[in-house]
């Protein structure tokens, strides 16, 4: 007979990651964007592109971006072959208050859920907990899934549209739109084989409008430790693909990295950099939201890696953690990324 | 060689339920709460009480809030005999937007964070995904901590206090307070044997001082499929827990179990009915938040499974999920609720 400990496998590895001994298998990913994105050097990748007015035929945006939720999940699991009941739980966040978003959005799937709160890290961390899960067998299928929209962040988080404030250029534009993923234990082309857990990273930046500066700090840090902790230098990954740090997060993030002695510049994208033509779609610094990360990962990372052309991928969503309310009250915004190592297969 | 699948151990039950071929163990729990919570009639168990302000030596109340789960976590580390850097991952949500009080109460830990949105579910959200880490083998020791504060969360969803509104007899007060446990493999006298992840319940109820309403159907969806799931009927527990469904919403949950064929009145207890004495403090249907639930169960009821006084036990925390503006949109009310048994051992 098997020693208790002897059952329970250890599978993590340095301070802050863990390598499944049973890798994750990504069976399908889907994507809902907004005109803007579908207008971007992305758009073809989409499932999905929206109308002009960004309301997805709802009332108001939080109800729009439920909806994203709702279509984002339903063409994963269809992509899948799956039906509803056979998906075990749902790990789902946003950027709204309560999480009302992801609340309202799977609402009607009748499956269980846990919802889900990493800012714009969001995506990494429903792809860390619900890999966690499927590597454990806790459940043959689950999904992972997040959204945002350009109308209720900022309304959320800085200044309703209609007030037409100017926005400097370190200003980020968030995303309009929803990413899932369903894993599973056997079957598609691409697999979750570790994670790196971020930590809540602060150099008392307190700039609403220069997300990407408040968020380098931490994935210098998680893409750190990642490499601590696998043991693995930066060439050892295709691409090593940030969330939303956006041109201005992106200096710092290289500098940072440089005096820990690592170069990544060959293999760094941003999704925030990747997602909209700058020049003609003024969008300053870049895309941000937990869409951002999710519907580049979905239908345009996740597709590479699945041809082989992109064998090994780290994939580390950054989030900026404030609400208007820490804001308004003089706290500053620290930051985390979650980061998952994708591969081939 | 073993299989591949062979190696992955199958350990769903049912619908929605986990039952963990290793059990996790609880090895402590702290508590701290404002000073009405240490007026009522649970006051002696807590760790640490505060005094009148509810300001916990800070200019605001999310700070105070902050301070409440830093301390809870610090309390609970040293309960347990460790150090802060033994710990793995910390687990921890709260109601505010964007979850701001964990963020700022964790940030000095130095600790990798998941942060969590499950309303007033999110200590059973949070012990649900901590054990499940556990069980898996995904780090030693990890934390599970919740917590909410009476200023914060009424400015957050109702009314700031200083309007001066008048609350119906249906409404709970926000408990202030943060309670923290550590699990681990092995040690203390409690464990966590099983979870019921709950899916989210609409019975269109828009009422957000009637909470208690709101969350019933959800309460009595996840204790329902616990019993499938594992096989069980309300005598197996010595007590079913709920969070925070006061007293309208316990006597809405015994119509509903009643409907299904069960009677819980003998077992059931409710940490917002426990917390506050009813008659001599003023707080209406009863106490409620993440930091209810938290403090109830980390200062009442582990210690009575510690002592063996209750055996076996289905601590449900419940959460009504909307926001201030899901709400004004007219949006209704959906609840969900979040199940761990926990046993002496």
């Amino acid at each position: 007979m098997m020693s208790r400990e002897e059952g329970r496998k250890e599978q993590t590895r340095g301070k802050q990651s863990i390598q499944f001994s049973h890798a994750v298998h990504i069976l399908s990913g889907a994507s809902i964007v907004g005109k803007k994105e579908g207008e971007g050097p992305l758009g073809k990748y989409f499932d999905v592109v929206g109308e002009e007015d960004g309301l997805f035929g709802c009332q108001c945006w939080e109800e729009a971006e439920s909806v994203l939720q709702k279509e984002a999940v339903t063409m994963a699991i269809r992509k899948a072959k799956l039906e509803k009941w056979e998906i075990r739980t749902i790990y789902a966040g946003d950027l709204l208050a309560q999480t009302i978003a992801s609340s309202f959005g799977i609402i009607g799937f009748d499956i269980p859920v846990y919802g889900l709160y990493g800012a714009c890290a969001t995506m990494g961390e429903a792809l860390s907990l619900s890999s966690m899960a499927v590597a454990a067998g806790y459940g043959n299928y689950v999904v992972a899934v997040t959204s945002s929209h350009y109308g209720s962040a900022e309304k959320e988080f800085r200044f309703p549209l209609g007030y037409g404030n100017q926005r400097p250029l370190s200003a980020s534009w968030t995303v309009t739109g929803s990413g899932a993923c369903i894993l599973g234990r056997s079957g598609g082309k691409a697999r979750i084989t570790g994670i790196t857990t971020g930590k809540i990273i602060d150099y008392g930046l307190k700039d609403s409008l220069n997300m990407g500066a408040c968020m380098a700090p931490a994935a210098c840090d998680t893409i750190y430790q990642n490499l601590m902790d696998f043991n693995r230098m930066p060439g050892d990954y295709d691409k090593i693909i940030t969330g939303d740090l956006g041109e201005v997060g992106q200096k710092i993030l290289f500098d940072l990295l440089r005096e820990k002695g690592f170069d990544i510049e060959k293999q760094h994208i941003d999704c925030g950099m990747k997602i909209y033509d700058k020049e003609k779609q003024d969008t300053h610094a870049g895309g941000s939201g937990c869409g951002c990360s999710a519907v580049t990962f979905v239908s345009y990372v996740l597709p590479k890696i699945e041809t082989g052309e992109w064998k090994r991928v780290l994939f580390v969503p950054t989030g900026a953690l404030l609400s208007k309310v820490s804001y308004n009250e003089g706290q500053s915004v620290p930051g985390i990324a979650q980061a998952v190592v994708v591969e081939h297969c």
